[in-house]
């Protein structure tokens, strides 16, 4: 089959590569629906994440099952699943705290922008839906797999509750389904900060009330004004830099929760800073896994529409142009169509 | 009067002091049943944190109502009060959602190690008992002004809940303490890490299961001996230096609660660390108002005996020795007898 490969910072190519197959007896090779370009691969694109040697890349994907190892249990071929980025066997002491992307056995997918993919510990990763979905809910099922379920657990790592006023730092994807998520648990007021007009413009459709074009110490002081003067309950924190970090926690109330999901680069904190701001901080990766049914049924009932952050589509063979697309902020989001 | 001042590292001077008097009409002023030396202070004392000026110092008391402000409703001279080092007003935004110690009209007391004290905010800052306490309970009283509200704070932002593995880090008196409010919140199993055997002795009698006597990474490595692995649910660092910080993010199972109260002095976190260990962290200074009340009244019920951690005695005038055995660890904390 022709996969991407990633040989050095902006260059993405389309190859040869060898056809998955099953390695261990948990595996699943999947025949992907649609995979995308994730926030995350623009670090190693951007060269700010250093590329050793020429890797395989994507990790979010929905798809049919081909085949299945022998000790593969809760996943038929022929049915329709979605995965998490992070793989999980699901039954270690992590997973059933409800941390499947720190599972004992995780291992990061990273071959996904690609017409098959392997997909260790099946049974633990994948969950399938009852019936084949619409083609038109491929998007929102696709997003489920990180940017999503990375948004999601921003919200809920930031703890927002009914009634909340949630402040969103970051306006790629995963902040923009920040908001949608906010919004689904209830927040009453979400400031979104962005200084994109489409962009500004999705997150007002995914239930921003307020937006803040302001950055850094003046961002923090807008953010203050539009909250009494002491900050929000819930910061969803959705970039990983030290700015937007810094940002996140001056922004949030004494006794608020910052939830952090962009994978910092360069961010240190100072123990006496975060002291004094006595802040509630969570984050990491996020375990999609966790949410995955949920966010599944929410799709499946038309209660959410996640895909709308895909504003570019490309056959898969155009991955190279996706990621440029993204780069340049020219797309939010790239759907690729194996 | 005479009160405590310092004058730079290891000159603990008592001296002549003006007399407090109402300043604002919000005050109160307090003749002093018992006061003591705090951990935190031991932080200038050593020079670690600067003295730029002769300093007043102290922030634990309780005691007698002498005079209040005429816009003080809710304490009477002559009434038995405890308050915390913090002042607050206990009816701003930030005190409704319970960090006072965070209170918008905030002052950290500093001039306790003395006969009388003045307390500003008093309506907000002291809670007064129905009547005046028998003499035996007076040091755990003066405990839960601070040390112990503070360390129930380390297992409070820990979630320490009924079941949990706990583990502490510091067997300062604070770490102690968190010890017996890791007991109270229901925690089954209480790891503390101690290398001293009066303070082991001690932990134990506060309801540490197990005894951890290694630090750093070899202290790590037994944690998760006794954690199948793992690292534990709620870890309480009472401490604050880099390596206890570290050292108790560690010690943590993913998705779990680091508690932190050690005032950090020279802490930087990395995020990419922080953002991998995938733990809760909360900390700051500790809301002791919010907890007084509860607090209080187990002392008073004969729940709990965190008096236990003054292990010497000294009449006011010999503060200075105070410090000195604190500072040698001849004495895990010393109470003042005005």
């Amino acid at each position: 089959m022709l996969g991407t490969m990633i040989y050095g910072p902006r260059d993405i190519r389309f190859e040869h590569r060898p056809d998955p197959k099953i390695v261990k007896a948990t595996d699943a090779i999947i025949r992907l629906s649609a995979t995308c370009v994730c926030g995350s691969d623009l670090w190693p694109y951007r060269g700010i994440q250093p590329i050793t040697q020429p890797t395989t890349m994507g990790h979010e994907y929905c798809g049919t099952v081909e085949e299945i190892g022998k000790q593969v249990k809760n996943i038929k071929p022929g049915q329709f699943v979605v995965g998490s980025f992070a793989t999980s066997d699901n039954i270690c002491a992590i997973c059933q705290h409800g941390y499947q992307s720190s599972c004992v056995q995780r291992e990061f997918m990273s071959a996904a922008q690609a017409p098959y993919l392997r997909v260790p510990l099946a049974d633990g990763t994948l969950v399938a839906t009852s019936d084949h979905p619409p083609k038109e809910l491929i998007p929102s099922l696709l997003a489920t797999s990180d940017v999503l379920g990375t948004g999601w657990f921003a919200a809920d790592a930031a703890n927002v509750k009914p009634g909340a006023t949630a402040v969103v730092v970051g306006d790629g994807a995963v902040g923009l389904l920040g908001v949608l998520s906010a919004k689904q648990m209830g927040a009453k007021r979400i400031i979104a900060m962005s200084r994109n007009p489409s962009r500004q413009k999705l997150a007002r459709e995914f239930g921003a009330t307020d937006i803040v074009t302001q950055r850094g110490d003046e961002g923090v002081s807008r953010i203050k004004e539009l909250t009494d003067g002491i900050g929000a309950d819930s910061v969803l924190e959705c970039v990983g830099t030290q700015e937007s970090m810094i940002q996140a926690i001056s922004s949030t109330r004494k006794g608020g929760y910052v939830g952090y999901v962009g994978v910092p680069h360069g961010v240190a904190l100072d123990g006496e800073q975060l002291f004094y701001a006595h802040v509630h901080l969570h984050g990491g990766p996020a375990p999609v896994r966790r949410y995955l049914p949920e966010l599944i049924k929410l799709v499946l009932d038309g209660k959410i529409n996640p895909g709308k952050v895909f504003d570019l589509t490309l056959p898969l063979d155009q991955v190279a142009e996706g990621y440029r697309a993204m780069d340049e902020r020219r797309a939010i989001k790239t759907l690729l169509r194996p």
